[in-house]
């Protein structure tokens, strides 16, 4: 392999020939050789939303020469294109402050920058790192900036319409079973009847409340810490350079960022992310108990529950033919188990600020975009090869609700909560229906009772 | 001791006399001996609450009789009151509906309120723990509606008061400290300077987030299961139950409660905590943020930063005189990790629902009580005792800002990065000022850099 | 109330006549009026062993006088037979060191001390909290002693008690279900059956490796930091203190506690908490799995699985009458998940650690010994109210095993898989048995198919 | 692309060609598209061990084809080589119980087995996944094996080999510096002297016993689940299958595993994960605790403590020149707060087991194996480039002692308790030195004061 050599304020170091990255890049690769965790891409592709602003608002502001925004800008197109993904080489675990993939960010615009002006014929310009891809600027405050696009692109492009795929499905299967009566549970023992309708109205809306809270956390994130460079006083920047750059960051994404109205805050604590975190968390506890309820609901095929049949999308066991597993169900609750535990990661590293700067904020950033990701793609998967092809055993369905004992508290209201009681258990001793225990008792006439006892009549409130 | 006999569907069981509770209670009592915690006062209080706007309720819709109502409504009364407090001795670690703390109240109500009516003369009316003070009620919608209404009042009346304490006390000494120029410190590593009032702007803009996260995220909160019953349907309970309830609650506690949407959820899951206490999450990373730059910068008194002094609340230690200790700090931090902890159990918790209910209820809201109650009185504590009595020492804050090398940052716009970064290396190895080095090495004239360098103005934004 | 005037190096402050406390408790009392939760009793009870060791070895040393000696032993025998627990209010937020509870721990025994040697005519003398009873002592390594003899009393007379309780039962169990063939089951669908025996032996293996795994974890808990006195040198203190120390709480206690062999570690390394939590956490992990096996076994009475039976303890709901609810599996579930919770604020608390000190030991130790505590209690009564009085349904296991499909897994090795898979196959299609769909595909004649498919062939390895 | 048709009892499917896996292992790349996170290799690799020697065993026990048997140990060896990684696609995000990554590696071995026999000119002679690879076997008994392979692996050739590192830098630093006596600190306040080699023997102290707790805890890993199949029972094996596989696969590791003694508890239980993560956790707390440290005493170089340099590996910041920050600290707290997380996710996955089989698994390896890496190579890291480099700051060490008060404490065995506490007050309130307000005090003579208060005499205990 062939070399080039590469300087920065240490010294000079090797980087292999081809890659666009430079010599604090190639520093971060030997001194942090740790895992197999790479800076997710989704940071990447933030950054080069954010330099690609920088540049317009520098050239704007006539900092930097026009062909070299130009060119600056036109590399970011081409990192949002995916062309240089193998060039951002480097870990999760480095510097707490991202400086390391910042560089990275830096030095592979500022090098391509140069390639692009060489072709175009312009030689006495050079594009640099530091004075021109990040004029104006400090990974201190662009590292938590690219932090927020990422996480707020991740929300609304990828977790948000799975969770409208998911919330689409519960409603019509919501309505498909808007009348099949079934036995209600709870303490997993035999409760009153509800519909299946019902029962899965409940689990959309557990899915339309968090989604509503996820919408209501992602707007703190939608303040950017862009402008406070490295202390959060704003040295050696514009005045008003956090205002230009949440303008054309709107404009490049769409969507209406702010400038942070304390750059101290933005830069040492970390509570947007928490606090978003913990709407994902909401729908992971949420999501367990939908996938728990459906594997159990389809618990069998002959030994289990068995109210519902899900799709059979792959053999289920290596050594037991037939068996079709509740694999979507498993995905999708590991997942949600997976979030309980980055939740706990990111609360810890969010409390770990001292002074000007939290160093944590790699490993906040991965955790976040991990639960985002498996989450978003694990709910679509879930519902379009699971929740969508559940259909209703409705002889196994009718045959629960026949046979519970639990249909006695419609007597309630009739014959006291002590004496129905009583007809519950005299009809769970000797092995009979409600109605036979009723009669024997001489609580109610049999007509009384036929007319009482309706299980589509207790599916609603009524006097 | 003596003992009165009660009775229950199971059968005949001694209550201790004086005690108001009757057999559920006390089977819980002796079924549950485990640890020491119980079920939190507040849970109870809200209950009370419950109970008072269900008699009326119930009372206006003549299914309970006037007088039993007025009786159920003074015992609720004398339980706001506090004045039966050691009649509700059960412990968090019981069934997971809530259910035994839930025949506790409706007990110790019906007990105390058939003591009222045979104080009033009143002799042929017997009030009854189900078929009275529960009517048209099941533990499965009520206990979490007590459950919201305790975490809400828990965090109205405690917890956001006490962060406008932190947060007042936080402005005040921002503007006290807003001329004080010191040293930025990021990776603990000296920076740029800023003035400690800015510092202290960053916490106070923490804490505001914060309250704002808090607030929107009470929201879910006040949506209230009542009504659902048994699993949602509403069954045995008017169908516009829930409406009434809530109004009548709204009326008792001043606060806009609402009927949930959908009782199906409201039984079986609790994002509603779960994102809740994400916010709370955030407080408490940011406290623990808060509480460590304090000592940090309370450090000494004569090995440490130094930057600040603390107030001496108390001898610190019980061998080494003289000293005093951040302890109002470390209580807080405790705290905040305390908080972490409780999230997790949250959580997890809040997953394990299984078809119409959630059965780990109590777990959920002593945890979620737990962390109201010690975020409000530790960040109270915090504030009235250590934050308002800070004070700046001011020489040693200078001594600091005059002996710093990156000051340096200000010669980058006027000699560029590189020379920059050579004359802080030049100034660091042979131990002289950067003025020194910079003179030295011939990239200013001593007029321009007295000039450059003032350290006033490095706190904002110029060009 | 009348008040007492009491001092220390602050100055005056007023204590509440009758409470054996002196300046520094009252001072904490005032500054930490934080929540409800006290320091736990077993950590006051601790420093009562210790603090006799203490005058012991000092009276012996010739450093404090034998009289004050012989009182400061009687004081901690009286602490010890629960005399003063009133008298240890503290709350667990407090200094990060426990010095206010250790100071509340010197005044009480001074305080009393003096009392008995007043009592006793002796009068010109006085124990003095800091100069006699912390005599060659700190806070700094007192209380991580304190903390490890609480720790490790709890585990060996209450949890590990517990857990050999629970193992018995199961065990029991296990041979009572000996031969009562069940179906098993895998990703909760039906697969190759076992019997209840084996499935219980399964519960009783995971008890006794975590008990295994707690006898390994308390062996770094025997050492202990006394002798490192403020920092960890010992600076003050006789250079054996630690061994004579030791001796004299191994006397005690009868337990062979050592010597910490490096003091440094042991006031600011947690990391046998840590550990040591981790086996309680394998083992709520496990109870967890055991309990939610045990109420799903349990689960209907008609619309569940049905395969046990369990005590009923208590009525089950304020509205469904005859229903009986797994409430001990509810408690301890929700204590497996409350320990879940401990051991993330444990694990966070031990790593923030600074210098010669950790200052979160309050909240470590508040959270062990939570999670000991709950968890003898919890496994102690479910298996006594709930394990020890489950009988076998055997007509309903008999008629799942019958019913199964999964059985055709005994045909593999005499068709092959693919067969065989077709086999199950066409039987769950036409809702037939295995032997009419095998002898329908001509797979095997009747007198092979009986002979191969026999259900007690498959609850044991066989070639 | 062109593809070849592959069959499973489901139908047909399309592969790559090219691609060595079959149906099974395509429906999960299509049915499974969550996320980028990839089974561990470390996963496979155990496999591959598993599945030469279960070819091993079969082929002795002659239930499988030697020639068949020899293919199949040599794919195996490949995969050992790393020959066929990029045929292993599956994402942890599966069915829970690993079956289909067990599939892909059955169907690999098959394939490539089939490939080496028709090269080796064996025509009539067919490897079949499940019937010659899986003989014997179930995903549910070799899941687990592989699990408990592949982490004992990791922890051997990573973890430990890097504690090593660590823990023999730190005697040697520790030995470098016995004699540079510093300034304690406790609640980050001054305090009485010890030695630098004394602080970092605190640290070597803390690894040497983690590293103790991590051994004691590898021994549960050493039970092996194989033998069980698919529920525990050991159906469809030989009755000693246990026994010959673990034999093999000891001989292969060089490792002493042992058969399972409940093979029920094996499949269904991880309490060994979790309780072995629970040392890795005790590491990661100790290990952000000795980061912490070392980045405390190194924070300046003009405004912080500054008692230690360390390495500068990289340039600091992108706009603060001559700023080196302390990254490798940075990283190994980042590190320890993710082991945080993954231990809250292992303890809760593994609580999730129902039945005979616990369907987490996955997610369960998945984080146990990111755990051990980055610790490893975190610790190497931070070893060889941080802690290896560091150097004392002996003059700014001896200006800290000689200014602090702390040295008072020598004074409490002449002057006791409340005198010191008085002189160190004065002192501090004067700005003079201890022995300045002793001699004005009038409590002690200059020549008693020289005498007493020698810092080095303090670093040890002495009457």
């Amino acid at each position: 392999m062939s070399y080039r050599i590469e300087k920065d304020s240490i010294g000079e170091i090797k980087v292999l020939e081809g890659k666009l990255w430079g010599a604090q890049t190639q520093r971060s690769i030997e001194n942090f050789n740790i895992g197999s965790d790479k800076m997710p891409m989704e940071v990447i592709l933030a950054f080069a939303i954010l330099k690609k602003a920088a540049a317009k608002v520098n050239c704007n502001l006539q900092k930097i020469d026009k062909k070299k925004a130009k060119a600056i800008m036109t590399v970011c197109d081409e990192i949002s294109a995916g062309k240089w993904n193998a060039h951002f080489p480097l870990k999760v675990w480095q510097t707490g402050s991202g400086t390391q993939t910042h560089m990275n960010v830096n030095e592979v615009i500022a090098n391509r920058a140069n390639e692009l002006l060489k072709e175009a014929g312009i030689e006495n310009i050079t594009v640099h790192p530091n004075d021109d891809v990040n004029y104006g600027q400090s990974s201190n405050d662009t590292f938590p900036t690219a932090m927020h696009i990422a996480a707020v692109l991740s929300l609304k492009t990828k977790l948000l319409p799975s969770i409208e795929i998911m919330k689409s499905t519960l409603q019509e299967k919501s309505n498909e079973f808007s009348s099949v009566v079934k036995i209600g549970r709870t303490h997993l023992q035999d409760a009153t009847p509800l519909t299946l309708g019902q029962e899965v109205s409940g689990w959309h809306r557990m899915v339309e409340k968090c989604e509503k809270m996820i919408l209501d956390s992602i707007e703190p994130l939608m303040e950017l810490a862009i402008g406070g460079t490295a202390v959060g006083t704003g040295v050696n920047t514009h005045p008003y350079f956090d205002l230009f750059m949440v303008k054309e960051i709107s404009r490049i994404t769409g969507l209406p960022f702010k400038a942070s109205e304390n750059k101290f805050q933005a830069l040492t604590s970390h509570n947007e992310i928490v606090y978003c975190h913990g709407a994902l968390k909401a729908l992971a506890a949420d999501a367990m108990k939908i996938a728990n309820d459906v594997r159990w609901l389809a618990s069998g095929p002959r030994c289990g529950i068995g109210e519902i049949s899900i799709p059979a999308n792959e053999p289920g066991s290596s050594i037991m033919p037939g068996k079709v597993n509740p694999t979507q169900s498993e995905a999708l609750t590991m997942i949600a188990v997976q979030i309980m535990g980055n939740d706990a990661t990111i609360g810890f590293a969010a409390s770990q600020g001292n002074f000007e700067l939290n160093v944590f904020k790699p490993v906040i950033i991965y955790n976040f975009l991990q639960s985002s990701r498996i989450l978003a793609d694990g709910i679509t998967n879930f519902t379009t090869r699971c929740l969508n092809g559940i259909t209703a055993n409705e002889k196994t369905i009718k045959d629960y609700v026949d046979s519970s004992l639990m249909l006695v508290t419609a007597l309630n209201p009739y014959i006291g909560y002590e004496k129905a009681a009583e007809v519950a258990k005299y009809a769970f001793e000797n092995n009979i229906s409600l109605k036979e225990a009723t009669l024997k008792k001489k609580y109610l006439k049999e007509e009384q009772f036929d007319q009482i006892m309706q299980p589509k009549n207790m599916i609603n409130p009524q006097e």
